[in-house]
């Protein structure tokens, strides 16, 4: 089966964003307000052929781990559209 | 009313995406076969508090053109959670 797949890789909670953090402290003097909470991080897409989804899930998984994501400061999250 | 906001940033379609590629090309030799299309962007989440669901899509949209994205090179796609 062929997937597309959207992943997202994100700092955990507690750990500081600077980027976050600067794009909201410039949201005021552009003129948006009313804007909090801001995190940056990454959005990966790809396609995967795999035998089946649950070979897909795996391989999707392992590869955020081990490749797109650095596990000690970043979650990650993902969603298969087949 | 206040909502969550997910957007997503990417390179048009067009446009290279060295990131990308470099991701796709090193995933074989760490086991992972079958990944092919990987494009790389960015994953902003943030917070906003406005009048009317009309307002916040606005301001979200305006934001993102000026601000998140470069729009010669860029796309952008956006989801509300309330």
């Amino acid at each position: 089966m062929k997937a597309r797949v959207a992943i997202d890789v994100m700092l955990k909670g507690g750990i500081l964003d600077p980027q976050g953090k600067t794009v909201e402290e410039n949201l005021p003097s552009l003129g948006f307000e009313g804007v909090s909470g801001v995190r940056v991080g990454k959005h990966i897409e790809l396609e995967i052929d795999a035998p089946s989804r649950e070979d897909a899930v795996a391989r999707i998984e392992e590869m955020s781990k081990r490749l797109l994501s650095n596990p000690v400061i970043e979650d990650f999250t993902y969603r298969l559209e087949t």
